[in-house]
């Protein structure tokens, strides 16, 4: 097995090229997790890939739009998320084989992608951690109704103190991601996506594994009803799931949001531990 | 949408009914999660029922054969676990409706079925336990092959001391659920079953979670790779995840080893703190 | 081994006896944690007892004013707190044996000290969420000037990943419990503390907790030193691990706001999972 | 504030210097956390330091005795523990200012100090371990006694099903613990010390975290009482927090044997997922 062009956090580690020949730019590579493009409404891609290889970290990538009927692609096969294959819709692994389009499909010009890909993740961010609010708010819920409901041992599973630990476990983890988003939302709007950077690592790295704790509690009230077709709860989990490396891993974000943190002390006397506190964000 | 006649830790929450007339047993009820029952080759079910529900707790069950084809049965659909259908073993569920069988089919004797179901269950676990141990060994060595293979921002994930934190833990973590599951394994063989209870509630808390802990670990380290069909991780931890309630829930069995513990000091005096220690088993 | 007159989240697990016999009250029982009587200048107690057992739950309490060089007073002696006496401020256990105080001593009236103690339970609640955020931010800081300054294997410690990721995850669990304390402390300024019972419960249940494991971390970082004299986090972290049941354990708190969330849902139908999502707070 | 002399799992770290003037050696240095050199009773000093600062990593080191009147050293001060002075014993931090031993004091011979230390690790560790084990143990004892006596709401907490979880995870806990350190000593006796590197170093990982984890429950059981002196709990938690650093950290361990695991995948080909399972230890 060979692992295709995958998304990465290291954008360097994109190997798909974009040549430039003549009035057009011919791409070669292999490209999966290519969300949507099951669909066969998905007419036309936007494909990142390395113009210019030598270039610094951040210049190598471009974007081009590519019309999904292009000579030399193949859609390959789908892959599944905890088994489920999100058809029609999909994620597909696509083969590009001398694809050829006019040189201007590039988006904003050449060596100028991972700057468009930077762009959108902070807002990409922030509505993928309002959805995950949003699914474990679903998911409490939906535990609450079942414990209320279900006896076992002549007691409610809402009466055992095991149940009520839970419960009041998911509603504080929900409440502070929620109010965490709203902070990073209320930055992003009055000072800026890259002031808020911090913020944004934050609610990506909060937000996905308090959804995954809410939901995986919410399953274990339902049994074998909560990993089945019967209840929202096995599909929001396996969504979920993927958030904790979609858009960079929960593990890159936390060393980007160390990074911040110790800079702050970068600069001040390191040995003694008696200085005075600067105060947190 | 109704829940139908689900496996429960509470015995008494079974809803079937298996009555006698004259010669035959004629059984009414509902089963879900009947695994295996999807494959073209499965002859045969073992259903178990009420044949007397004002019987005590546990003398109100029978367990009688069925065969596949016996007028009265219908498969209505089978159960998904995430995503997965699990075809063609698959997990059913099939409405029994006035379904005659004779008398004969029935198993041990009427009112033994809690006792057939409970003979079963200590190697039932043990054999669960022992396939949890496996998946979770499979699991680290993919995490660690995939953790030297795997380059980002210039070192490999190997390098990184976060992931030998996860590493460490799933070695230690598996190395200790082995250890209780050979003594478990040891106890049943040379004292039974029934003194060997509370090692095997035990492992059945301990090795499902461990698996699905290192299993866990293991997909983070493959993104993308790792929850689609590319690699057996996702599907060992949905197999691994079911386990959490089958058979009892991890809840069940928590209690019932804590009642055994409490119960090692219920005759002591327990106002005070300075008795000598008794020995843990 | 007896244990006296404990602080109970349980307001009847309170034996002190508060009886009246003409123009006085005479006071008999025996108290602990009684914190700052270790100090000279401690003069006046306010001791809480039951003046009516046999009246409702919350009317059997009453507080009464005594000096503190009453007859029958007999400071027995300190409790300490790990190892920590804090002389001279000290936590002491009292004896009181047929202490006599005027009538006019009681606070408010008889049978209204359990309202008089909870009046101040949420400003005291917060009081303490405000400093455990403080003390984690503290930590933080501790932590990340070490992790810069110590070198250990050719590597600084704030270099190593792992410690990384802890940098990260106390920044992120800091910034939460600190928004969710404004949130309370808004509500409590805005509708009142009555409304905001669930806020003040989950603060409770969140901070310390969350100190803890920052300081915990912490103290990691700086091995021998982090746990002795010479850096404030021992300290720090008894402080707060007596937060974790002061004012009613973790375990009560956990209860009261799952049978909040719980009544959200109690007078909705519960057997289906299909009703339409109740927002969060 | 400066810091001492540490004990460091990096033994380069090490800055006493030991050096050699014809018939004797002399030592400059200070040393921290001199355990038990605050008794009355202590005649002889072990002092580790460099002879060798240019040899290889593991060869700088010699240890030497020092009696305890020996010119020029002084005992500045004694270093807490979570409050604890542990007197007499006492944890002390020593000043070595130009003290004369003969050269004959020299333990094995110069240079050889790392390897005394090394072999003395494992028996001291799994030493602690045991004992780490026997605490908790005597903690769950502890914690079901009073969780039996102890009554809020009208129930005792036994009857809560969040204290069951808590016992029952305690005794898994501890067995798995246990039977680690049965298969570590078992194997340090059979195939020796080097052979069972990866099994002594998982106890050591594993045993104090454990008996944290455990302890801290049982106080919680026990609110104030568990963190006075009224019970060994908070002693019990003070000297078992400090496992997690004495003779390495925590994190030094789990590196270690992360390195060995990942060893046995460093000669296999890592590119792909589909080799024969290579079994665990």
């Amino acid at each position: 097995m060979t692992e295709p062009d995958v998304a990465s956090s290291d954008a360097t580690n994109i190997e798909c090229r974009i040549e430039r020949d003549g009035d057009h730019y011919v791409i070669n590579g292999t490209k999966w997790w290519s969300s949507g493009a099951g669909d066969p409404r998905c007419a036309l891609y936007i494909v990142m890939g390395k113009t210019n290889p030598e270039a610094g970290r951040h210049e190598q990538q471009s974007m081009v739009l590519v019309p999904a009927d292009t000579a030399g692609i193949t859609v390959k096969r789908h892959l599944s998320v905890f088994g489920y294959d999100d058809a029609p819709h999909g994620h597909m692994e696509i083969e590009l084989r001398n694809v050829r389009v006019p040189v201007e499909n590039i988006l904003l010009g050449e060596g100028r992608g991972f700057e468009i890909a930077q762009g959108r993740l902070g807002p990409g961010r922030i509505h993928h951690c309002m959805r995950s609010i949003g699914a474990a708010e679903r998911a409490l819920e939906l535990m609450c109704q079942r414990a209320i409901a279900r006896t076992a041992f002549g007691k409610t599973l809402a009466q055992q103190t095991v149940t009520q630990e839970r419960i009041a476990e998911a509603r504080c983890s929900i409440e502070q991601a929620r109010l965490l988003t709203l902070k990073a939302a209320y930055m992003m709007d009055t000072v800026g996506n890259k002031v808020a950077k911090a913020e944004i690592a934050m609610i990506k790295i909060v937000a996905p594994s308090m959804a995954l704790k809410v939901i995986d509690w919410a399953m274990q009230v339902y049994g074998g009803m909560g990993i089945s077709q019967d209840t929202p709860l096995a599909y929001m989990w396996a969504g979920q799931r993927t958030l904790r490396f979609a858009d960079g891993p929960d593990e890159v974000h936390r060393n980007s949001l160390a990074k911040l943190e110790l800079a702050r002390h970068m600069k001040l006397p390191t040995g003694g531990v008696d200085m005075p506190i600067t105060r947190g964000s």
